[in-house]
């Protein structure tokens, strides 16, 4: 009201509003993966969006810089969560006394990380995660990932594969081909095999031959087994290790892992496969990994993801926890789907307009109004006090296909008529008692 | 893992950790809030956490120095949201080009406020919000309030009520009492009247004539009034605003929603009532006001709120867009029922648990997991793979009262027994095509 400058509507960079129709799908997504993380027995906890900073941080890693952190009131070193890991490893460590292990955890909820925005990718995103503290391999990982993929199966309704890998196996692979390898030449080998998908075998090869002088035929050998696994060639890999113990052991859990996967899992929509080319968070993770994409839309990259560590609480406790856990992205899911989802965005709805012809009428539609909604249809009501004519332009503008008009003389009689807006249609004189049947 | 010093596993002070079962009463409670607000048509949306702090920020009240603040990586001077509105204006500032009004929005969220926390009162809490905006007064107030009695009867299953009043009723009294009273004498009595309920009539009557000069007879025909209103007193109101048509007309209005709620709306525990002592937001509000308390537990303060704005964007946009909205307080809804939650917390659970005789039957096992989860039946199975009187140790400690053992001649015959943990009946040989109804 005032004559001041006005402040510009802006939301900042990386940030985004969910609007009713992308806003309706997140809750659906979020309401799904909720009631079948609790069928599988997965307890639901939250946890604050502001930790210490010491809390959150890593070692120093690139993630590190993309935290929120600032001094609040107080002058507390605070930052906004980055995953909901670190803040579950708190909780866990803080109540470890009273849980009872294996404890599975499911928690949705944001995270911020002030990284480059780019397509699907936001500064601010929701998570959905699950999580089991203190279930033995592969056990933990089979309830794990078939939970996920029955979640996924009923948000995507679309082709899904899910790619899993063992750290040990893809280090026992390395070890096999370069003998009396160092932890650090070992990183780098990682490093550039995740580079598969991106620059292909051969630019891999050469990266490791000229830049970092690794042998270029065991180079070769190394990443054609690599690759030829994404063809179920695994003997081949079975055949190179034998006689290394330790990874021939973790290809066959591996192997069995996935077969119970896919004869128990319920997943109409989901595969799993074994990809040796799925390296991911490896200073994070210690056994065995996955990764999740769409089929037809793999540019969208992992939607959902995860594995197991070795000890989740370690920065606040000296007991060991180990764990295997992964995260939902729902709002990059949502934005795979955004594009379809557009164009349907003409206004149409299921819910019933009920226009008010009089205004002494109103009361009167008011009951109708609740009465209607008791019987979960959603109704709405003119509320601007508009004339007739105004009400039926608005309700058409807005997409309503239902119309019941309400004058004097249905309030006396109790006979309502229902407009059918797309054909002009007018059903006359329904009972109340008929109208939820009529309307259905 | 490393003998580093450990860090404490500690929340920041007024933020809290939501254990299973306060977790579950909150999804329920939130789920209820969106179907509720669906069937009266409500749109959800949702809005940034972060916003540029100019977007957040009022005119330098007491709140603004309760906002959490920061630079963030690029130096843009941002908050995190001190409510849902302040967002919500922003949002409809930048769509009102393509929202058909009257817009119904329902929000929830987490807001954040650097405030002193006590009983039920949080430094991040969850709202949630229902607005309209662009609905004629009263039929807005109407839809309004009646979906959130809808709502709050779900929730919380026992006698609440609203308490409505008018800001310009209010001041109506106030200027006929006082004569050609200033804007600023009209403040001094608003905030004064306030307190009417922490510190009683006397009181206020003392505090008005000694410390600001008021009249004391006026000031005592004044609080009179107001907290006669409370015991349906209505007419002698009426009696005084004789010749005051404002007052006089914002009274019948109120009178006339009232009556519209109390006929039309479906809550069973709810009551609305006109109370001329609920005075809040007078910065902000501009007609109707409503405040919600449960019946039996007032000491937790309001419970849902809001009102009448004039302008909700006027910090954006020169048009004038008014609304009706108010706001839910789900955290302080499951504050008060947590300690008859506590009440009920001995681990006990209607999930089955499925117990593996022999490690070579896990993957048949698995299969009779997701059949059972399949069929809406909550199941966990051994994850630890411990001996099965360790598996049995464990499903009494976390609460099982059904276990399934699966074994060797389970997986040859098909053929299962149930376990009843609290009665140590088994019911033996269940076809795996009866389970499920021997199990519900």
């Amino acid at each position: 009201m005032t004559k001041e400058k006005k402040i510009k509507a802006q939301k900042l960079k990386g940030f985004q509003d969910f609007e009713p129709l992308l806003m309706k799908k997140k809750l659906e997504f979020l309401h799904l993966a909720q009631n079948l993380s609790a069928l599988a027995g997965y307890e639901p906890i939250d946890t604050p969006s502001l930790e210490y900073t010491e809390t959150i941080l890593g070692e120093g890693g690139e993630t590190d810089k993309q935290v929120f952190r600032f001094k609040d009131n107080g002058d507390r070193d605070v930052a906004l969560r980055f995953d909901l890991t670190m803040s579950f490893a708190r909780y866990i460590s803080e109540n470890q006394g009273t849980l009872i292990f294996p404890f599975k955890r499911f928690q949705y909820g944001k995270a911020w990380r002030a990284e480059k925005p780019q397509k699907g990718r936001f500064r601010e995103f929701t998570q959905c995660d699950l999580d089991i503290i203190g279930a033995a391999p592969y056990s933990g990982e089979i309830d794990l990932i078939s939970t996920f993929m029955n979640i996924l199966d009923q948000i995507l309704k679309e082709d899904f594969t899910v790619f899993v890998n063992h750290r040990r196996l893809i280090s026992s692979l390395i070890k096999k081909t370069f003998q009396g390898i160092s932890e650090s030449d070992e990183q780098t080998i990682l490093i550039n095999l995740d580079k598969l998908d991106k620059i292909g075998s051969e630019s891999v090869i050469r990266l490791l031959s000229d830049k970092f002088s690794f042998d270029t035929s065991s180079s070769r050998t190394l990443v054609d087994l690599i690759v030829n696994s994404k063809e179920d060639n695994l003997k081949a890999v079975a055949d190179y290790l034998k006689g290394h113990e330790t990874g021939i052991k973790d290809l066959e859990d591996l192997k069995e892992t996935v077969r119970i996967i896919e004869n128990s899992c319920l997943s109409k929509f989901g595969k799993i496969k074994i990809d040796l080319s799925t390296v991911r968070g490896l200073g994070y993770y210690t056994g065995m990994i996955f990764e999740t994409t769409i089929d037809h839309h793999q540019d969208f990259g992992a939607i959902c993801s995860g594995g197991r560590y070795d000890n989740l609480a370690e920065r606040f406790l000296s007991r060991q926890l180990s764990g295997v856990g992964g995260s939902i992205g729902i709002d990059r899911i949502l934005a795979a789907k955004v594009e379809r989802l557009n164009n349907h965005e003409t206004p149409s709805t299921d819910a019933v307009f009920i226009a008010v012809a009089e205004e002494k009428t109103r009361p009167y539609a008011f009951k109708i109004l609740e009465h209607l909604r008791k019987h979960k249809i959603i109704a709405n009501i003119d509320l601007k006090h508009q004339k007739l004519a105004q009400q039926f332009k608005w309700a058409n503008r807005a997409g309503y296909k239902k119309v019941i008009t309400i004058g004097e003389s249905e309030r006396q009689t109790g006979l309502l008529n229902v407009k059918y807006m797309e054909t002009g249609q007018q059903k006359k004189d329904i009972a109340i008692a008929d109208l939820v049947n009529e309307l259905l």
